[in-house]
């Protein structure tokens, strides 16, 4: 088989290859346009990925990904304080702040998933008790890990280990998404959904 | 709200965001991912884009994208030189040389579109041309237009600008995809594989 791709081209299509959710073809699709596409800049993006990991640091209060600690969360003053919100990874946070949450977060860095190895000592949950245990002023954690095994099993666990705290613990709500069909949805996430169901109106 | 996204992060989903295909929430992904796995190379990474253009040049004969001019293809003796598939872009190459192709190509850099003010000058054409006068090893020119609207005008217009030569024109079958049902097959393409018929056993 001759090799038709150019040398410089077939080095992109191999790097992007390597990355999730881009696979063989997606990968030669963006190396051609950004050969053909000279509107964009390679030097500036090539940059970006170089520089990506620059002056990153981990916030010491909440864990996330900052560019300096205390970060930009934890540092703002007109955020409530009283409200903490438990997630696995740095992207839930970026999901809540879209979402319009204006309380302060934890980042546990994971969740507990015995088959990858990963235990309650993996995460961010000792600097969460002592974070209870120093600021007076949380009233209330928002377990928001994800909702599937992995995510309700680190919930549970935090459940346990937070009994002691004199605090709120609430967990996000589980039920239909917004635009869900009863038709289309499975049996439990329906069944949680009636679980969770709100009061509407009481005679 | 928060600027809670780390500059250098933001940098790169901005960036990663203007590429086809990446949405704003693809391009988080993708950044938080390189962040956390520190087995990707992100020097290596930013490198392949910032040298990407770096000596491309056009084959002279064929048009395609290559490393150098005659392209490996042209240069190649061992391929059939009698054959020649004209395809619109270099990716569609890439596709022919999976499938087992082992002829030449000639690259036309696109399709006949008036709603984009792409006319046939624009296209290489007039060396299509030039190729069948001087080139009399050429038998057979095979259309690999894509199977739209405007990659069959393409082949009609090509159709009619080659009527004068001595050569054998043909078109790439359009039928059902391998794999494919008749059930959930579209009419155009149902009764383009009933007129593509081929003979199986005759009496």
């Amino acid at each position: 088989m001759t090799q038709t791709i150019p040398k410089s081209i077939q080095r992109l299509i191999d790097q992007l290859n390597q990355l999730p959710g881009i696979g063989p073809k997606t990968a030669s699709r963006l190396a051609f346009y950004l050969v053909r596409n000279q509107n964009t800049d390679i030097e500036e993006l090539g940059e970006a990925f170089q520089n990506l990991r620059e002056d990153l640091v981990y916030c010491s209060q909440c864990h996330n990904i900052a560019d300096k600690d205390p970060c930009a969360v934890c540092a703002d003053k007109s955020r409530d304080d009283s409200l903490v919100c438990v997630v696995e990874e740095p992207l839930d946070v970026i999901a809540l702040e879209r979402a319009g949450y204006r309380g302060k977060y934890h980042v546990l860095g994971g969740r507990i998933a015995p088959l990858d190895g990963i235990g309650p000592k993996d995460l961010n949950i000792k600097s969460l008790l002592r974070r209870l245990e120093t600021n007076k002023e949380i009233k209330e954690l928002i377990l928001a890990t994800n909702v599937n095994v992995e995510g309700e099993a680190t919930a549970a666990y935090l459940m346990k280990v937070l009994k002691p705290f004199d605090i709120k613990v609430t967990r996000i709500a589980r039920g239909l998404p917004v635009g869900g069909d009863l038709e289309y949805a499975d049996e439990l996430t329906l069944s949680r959904a009636l679980e969770g169901r709100g009061l509407m109106m009481s005679k």
